[in-house]
């Protein structure tokens, strides 16, 4: 039997197949200024003043408005983080050590605030706090045995769509992987889209193509079925408005916020593709960060995304983001075997891009000629 | 401070508005066939085999091929019910009367197969167990203290959005309200379009547009935000497709279902209006079913939605849908009073539909007029 874990398809060679039974985050608020009710929300979840909640926050905000309305009593704790570089396995597995080491009691709950990378620390931190070992042994497909800690999600970037979805990804020793499971899920997000107001216009751009890229490759993709092809319909729809029409930043903001949350959905029954399985490779060799790599990559997959790429480079244009280019001129063969090694490991993400018989399609030289180009 | 509790945004005379932190279904299995995993999901949330699943199954199945496809063991149960007539507080009550009568132990949980019928029931009832009294005493907004025993819910027809809402709407001995609480929702969502395949055409059409009405109204109404607006477009898209466009049988089938899912999470910061409040005076009065209460209303409801009648007028005529008329023409007119007096009881949905302002337009002579016209 085989059985694609990962999009929760599972196809026994005898007949029936079988769809995930998908985890959704069982509570969101939504609305301009709700991050105010995060304090009412946390206060039922307390288990005793001893159990604190631990606060992950993106470091841009230290000593910023947004650090004073975090709502901390008793011995609650923030602990401020760099989003420079991707999530670490090494850096989950230290937090934990950390928090372990200087309370008695496991927390009542961990908040994750910030992009991506503070969301994807607070999961996998309230993962490990309960299962045992490091984060590196739950890369993979769930090979989480126990329930998380209650864990929370508030995005101040949007566009990763890890607010909402069942993955942590990690750079590892030995690769970028997500944590893929049931326990990995929010338990509440609080999308509140005037968190976004002081993004700079580049991360705006990088971070919102991720979602794009999302759509674009997840509505391309083998895999889709009708539940995961009208929340990456309605994403893109999104997309498009926030990058090409003239919107107020108010209203831009609030639907760029829905735009990853649908993008984030439209995973569920599906996966991403080319971009990402490539910018996998970039990512685990030089350190890209994940939105910018994406952007990277995905400029060169006019072969497989043609019209998602011609209206790249057209809202690239629009907002005039320059990429970086060059960036794989200095390598060495063996950085490219590496990459290339990486990407062509994600196999459902090429299975759900090229069908089949990708091996045939995305072969080492293809993706040879692709990183030269970067 | 005045509260509007229905749709959680409470508006302190003071400053900040509050938002709702909005309860979604948290596990849902989506696919063709997706129903025959049932008994997979059901076997961990058995506490023992002394607590039975109890299934409430619509009673078109009786004897009918999906009947056999339930996953019953041990002591558990299938109560096939009629969905001919709304589903009523009485009912609930015996349910629950007889499931406690019966067995010694709470039911490890309850099932609810069939339209929006079947799955208000199902919810009322999971309610009613561990919360004394009659459901009549919880037809209001967050009233309910306790949480529900777990509960599952398996579209049979789509529009209704019973399966992603947090309301269960039940005819008392005084009003046709909603339960609307957090423990409202289903644990658990099973949307298996196969399942939808012998609806009638005019079920088919009637139950759809519930969810198309749901959409005009809320997209319409003054309480909307970017939320339940994303929502809402995708949820009128796809309506427009199924009952508009040519798709194969069981893509219709596939889109309408998640058409229903999506409108249901359109009225999360949002409320229904017009169509909805006065269908609800027919309903009470006459036992009108919902789905075709509201269309014998909404299509009188040019003045309010002229966009929205026009299309909804079009898609009659595609698919040669008759509505009853005449239906009001005997009535006295102290029963116009008593319509018109539980429909303008509805203070949020009129509130949604035409503002603050909404007396000085749905004025009792004109909600006269419009009834005199079904």
């Amino acid at each position: 039997m085989e059985i694609k874990k990962d999009i929760g398809i599972h196809k026994p060679t005898t007949g029936k197949r079988q769809y995930r039974n998908f985890p959704m985050v069982p509570r969101v608020i939504f609305g301009r200024g709700s991050f105010d009710q995060l304090g009412d929300i946390l206060m039922p979840k307390r288990r005793h003043s001893e159990a604190p909640f631990i606060f992950l926050v993106d470091d841009v905000f230290e000593g910023k408005a947004l650090s004073t309305r975090i709502p901390i009593i008793f011995n609650d704790q923030v602990i401020f983080i760099s989003a420079d570089e991707e999530p670490k396995t090494a850096q989950v597995d230290a937090l934990v050590h950390k928090i372990k080491s200087e309370f008695n009691e496991l927390p009542s709950g961990i908040v994750g605030i910030g992009g991506g990378t503070l969301l994807d620390l607070a999961k996998a931190v309230a993962i490990l706090l309960t299962n045992k070992g490091s984060s590196s042994d739950y890369q993979g497909w769930d090979l989480v045995d126990k329930p998380s800690v209650y864990h929370v999600g508030v995005p101040t970037i949007s566009g990763t769509g890890a607010e909402v979805s069942r993955t942590t990804v990690l750079l590892g020793p030995e690769k970028k992987l997500g944590i893929n499971s049931d326990h990995t899920t929010f338990d509440q997000v609080v999308l509140d889209p005037d968190l976004t107001k002081g993004v700079s216009k580049e991360q705006w751009f990088y971070t919102g193509m991720d979602c794009y890229i999302h759509c674009i490759e997840s509505l391309n993709g083998t895999y889709l079925n009708a539940f995961s092809q009208s929340y990456g319909e309605k994403a893109l729809e999104l997309c498009k408005k926030v990058y090409l029409d003239e919107l107020s930043p108010a209203e831009s903001r609030d639907q760029l916020m829905m735009a990853s949350w649908h993008g984030g959905m439209s995973i569920a029954y599906s996966q991403v593709g080319v971009a990402h399985a490539m910018s996998y490779g970039l990512s685990y060799l030089l350190g890209v960060k994940h939105g910018i790599g994406n952007c990277m990559v995905f400029q060169h997959l006019k072969e497989f995304y043609p019209e998602g790429v011609r209206l790249f480079n057209k809202m690239k244009q629009k907002h005039q983001v320059h990429l970086p280019s060059g960036i794989c001129s200095g390598l060495t063969e063996s950085d490219y075997e590496s990459m290339i090694g990486i990407s062509l490991g994600m196999v459902p993400l090429w299975e759900n891009a090229l069908g089949p018989d990708w091996r045939s399609i995305a072969t080492p030289e293809k993706l040879r000629s692709i990183y030269g180009r970067i």
